[in-house]
C-alpha cells in the first residue's frame, strides 16, 4: 500500500514520565537554535545570536522575481515587489522577539515538540513599511475582520500539508508599528529571518512574525487556519477549545555569572561582589519592575531596572548586586509589568508548551 | 564542607543504553548550533548559519583593548593590536570548518556530551593575516616545536579549570593558509565566532581554529595541555593513550529534497524527477568523487561533482537525479578522497565521539 502523510505526521504527544529527550526532537534543537544567555548583554542581539525557529525548511527566495501579492476585501488589489517596497517611507523599530514554546523542554509532562529552555529570545532593529500604510493604500472594505499572511514555507504538520499562514486581527494589523520588514539590524534579512520580507509585530510571540511574506489577504470572516485554530492554542485538555496564544508574557532572564563547566554548563564564582544582570519584557504592559533571588525564589529583592527608552517595544537590562560568599546557591529572577502581571514559579502546564514564563533560575556554586 | 569544582565538573561517561538526551546535552544543543541541512545550497554559509560550538561562554572583548601577545622560543616578543594587524597584507581563504564532534549523537553508546547529528559545518571566507608573516617577523627559534594559541574564553572540563587552549605543531602552523582571521564573510567577526580574532587552520576540526585569540606563544616541546592530550583525543578504552584528532575526514551532506513534516523532519517527495544535491569535503586530501544511494546504501551510483576551484579548503556541490515513485526510501551520499579514504556504511565509535564520517541517511517518502 502507497505511504500517506498520516504515516509520518503524527498527532501531538506527551512525552512518557522520564522520557528523555528524543532524537526527533534534537534534530530540532540543533538545527533552530537559541540565544546564548551571555548574549543577553547586548543592547542589540548580534547576528547569527538571535533566537530562530523554522518550522518547515527555509527557503530559497529569489529578491528579484519576488512580489508580495495584497487582496482579498480591499479596495484595489497590489502587487508589490521588493523595490516597490523599499520606495516607500519607512519606519526602524527595536523588538524584542520570543517564540511562543520558549520553556517547553522544563514542563512536566513535556510536549514533545522544538525542546527550548528558557533562550528562545532575541532583540533586533527591524526597518520596513508599515503595514497599515500599504493596507490604506489597498483600502480595506467595511466588513474587514482579519490580515491573513503567507509565507514560502512550505511543509506537513499534525497530518496538514500547508504554507506556513498566520491570521491576525485588524486592529492588531492597523497598530504604527506592525512592519513589513526587509531589513535587520541594518542588513537585507538573513534567509533565516525571511528574507527578502517578513511581518514584524511588536509584542507578539514569534509565530505572528510570518517570514519569507508572499501574500497578504484581507478577510471578512475570522481566519481559522491550522497555525491560528490549532496549533498555537493553549490548552490544557486535548478537547478543549483553549485560547489563541497571542501576546509575549512577562519574564526576566539573567546573565548566568561566572564560568561555566562545558559540560554541565553549572556555573561557578569566587567570593566577593558579584554583578548580576540581564534583560527584561513583556509584551503586554510597560515593565513595573524586577526582582532577584539568590535561593531559588524563597526572598526577593528589588533589582535596578535601566529607565524606559524610545524603544517601547524592546527588552530593558537590570542589574543587582550580590555578595556571594562560599556555598551553593540558586539565582532567579522575576519581572512584573505595569498591568500587576508577574511570573510564576512553577511552570504553567498546557499541552502545547506555550507561554511558559516560570522564573528563570541559574544553579551557581560559590567556590573559595 | 564547602563545593569544589569536581562536584559540578563531572568525568566523561558513556550514555546508558536507551538512555534520551540529556537536559545537559539538550543545554549545549540549545545554545551551540548547527548548518540547517537546506542551507548547503549556498557556496558560503550565509551569517548566523554556519555551525558554532562554544565550550564556555563567549567572552565580550573590547577591540580597543584588545593586544595578541606573540612570544616563548622566538627571536622577538610582540604585542599587536587590531590596527596593527589590520596595517599588515592580508589574504582571505574560503574554509570549509567542521566540529570534530560531528555525528556524536548517532553513536552507541552515546558519549554524553555536545549532542550533534551531522549539521556541525559550514562554510565562510575568512580575512586575515597568515600566522606565518608573523611568526618570521617575531623570528622563530631553531628548537621550535609547537605553537600555542590561547583564547580569551574561560571555564572548566572534567574538574580542570582553563583557558581555551590548543597547541598545533609547528610545521602546520608555517601553512600559507593559516590566518589570524579578523573578519568572516567581509564583515569583522561576530562575537559567537571569535571577535575581535581568531586562528583559522584550513582542513582541521574545528577545535583548532582558536577563537578570541589574546596570545601565541612558541614552544620547545610538545604541548600536552588539555585540550590536545585529554579533550581531542581519539580512544576506544579510557586508559589508552589514543591518537589527537587533527583534519576532517571525508564526508558528503545531502540537501533534504521535498518538503519537511515539522516535527519528525520526515520528508515528502512527490513521483517524477527529484534533483539531489549536496555538498562534500575532506581536509585529507583532494576529493575523488561523490555516490548517492537510494536504497540506504545498498547499492550506489556516481554523482556529478562540481569542478575543482581554487577554494582547495571549501565544499564542492555534487548533483544527481532521482527519478521517484511513490514509496519508502532512504537517500545516502558518499565522498571518496584522493588517499582513497571514504565514509563507512557504520558509526566509527570511540569514546570522544570524534571524526564520525559515517555516510548521511536522509529518509524519504514518496507520496503519490
Amino acid at each position: 500500500m502507497d505511504p500517506r502523510l498520516s504515516d509520518i505526521s503524527l498527532p501531538a504527544r506527551l512525552a512518557r514520565e522520564d522520557e528523555g529527550v528524543t532524537l526527533a526532537e534534537l534534530a530540532l534543537a540543533t538545527r533552530n537554535h537559541g540565544l546564548p544567555l551571555e548574549a543577553l548583554v547586548h543592547d542589540v542581539t548580534p547576528a547569527g545570536l538571535h533566537y530562530v525557529l523554522v518550522h518547515y525548511d527555509i527557503p530559497v527566495v529569489d529578491a528579484q522575481s519576488w512580489r508580495l501579492t495584497v487582496g482579498g476585501s480591499t479596495g484595489t488589489a497590489l502587487t508589490l515587489s521588493l523595490a516597490d517596497l523599499r520606495a516607500r517611507p519607512s519606519r526602524t523599530v527595536r523588538v524584542t522577539m520570543e517564540c511562543a514554546g520558549n520553556g517547553r523542554a522544563a514542563l512536566r509532562p513535556r510536549p514533545v515538540s522544538q525542546p527550548w529552555l528558557v533562550e528562545a529570545v532575541g532583540t533586533a532593529d527591524w526597518t520596513g513599511v508599515p503595514l497599515r500604510d500599504v493596507l490604506a493604500e489597498a483600502g480595506l472594505g467595511e466588513s474587514a475582520v482579519d490580515v491573513v499572511f503567507t509565507g514560502a514555507d512550505h511543509g506537513v504538520e499534525r497530518g496538514v500539508e500547508q504554507d506556513y499562514q498566520r491570521g491576525l486581527p485588524l486592529a492588531e494589523a492597523l497598530g504604527e508599528d506592525v512592519l513589513l520588514a526587509y531589513e535587520m539590524n541594518g542588513a537585507p534579512l538573513p534567509p533565516q529571518h525571511g528574507f527578502p520580507v517578513r511581518l514584524v509585530v511588536p509584542g507578539w510571540y514569534g509565530m505572528a512574525h510570518v517570514k519569507w511574506l508572499r501574500s497578504i489577504e484581507v478577510t471578512e470572516s475570522r481566519f481559522t487556519g491550522y497555525q491560528n485554530a490549532v496549533a498555537y492554542v493553549t490548552r490544557r485538555r486535548a478537547d478543549e477549545e483553549g485560547e489563541p496564544v497571542t501576546r509575549i508574557a512577562p519574564r526576566a532572564l539573567l546573565v548566568p555569572p561566572g564560568f561555566p563547566d562545558f559540560q554541565t554548563r553549572q556555573r561557578v564564582v569566587r567570593p566577593g561582589p558579584v554583578r548580576l544582570t540581564g534583560r527584561a519584557w513583556s509584551g503586554r504592559a510597560p515593565l513595573a519592575g524586577v526582582e532577584v533571588s539568590t535561593d531559588g525564589g524563597a526572598t526577593w529583592a528589588r533589582a535596578r531596572l535601566d529607565p524606559e527608552t524610545r524603544h517601547r517595544h524592546a527588552w530593558r537590562r537590570w542589574s543587582a548586586t550580590w555578595h556571594a560568599e562560599p556555598g551553593r546557591y540558586t539565582l532567579a529572577a522575576r519581572a512584573t509589568d505595569a498591568d500587576g502581571a508577574s511570573q510564576p514559579l512553577r511552570e504553567p502546564w498546557n499541552r502545547g508548551g506555550f507561554s511558559n514564563n516560570a522564573v528563570h533560575r541559574v544553579p551557581v556554586w560559590c567556590l573559595p
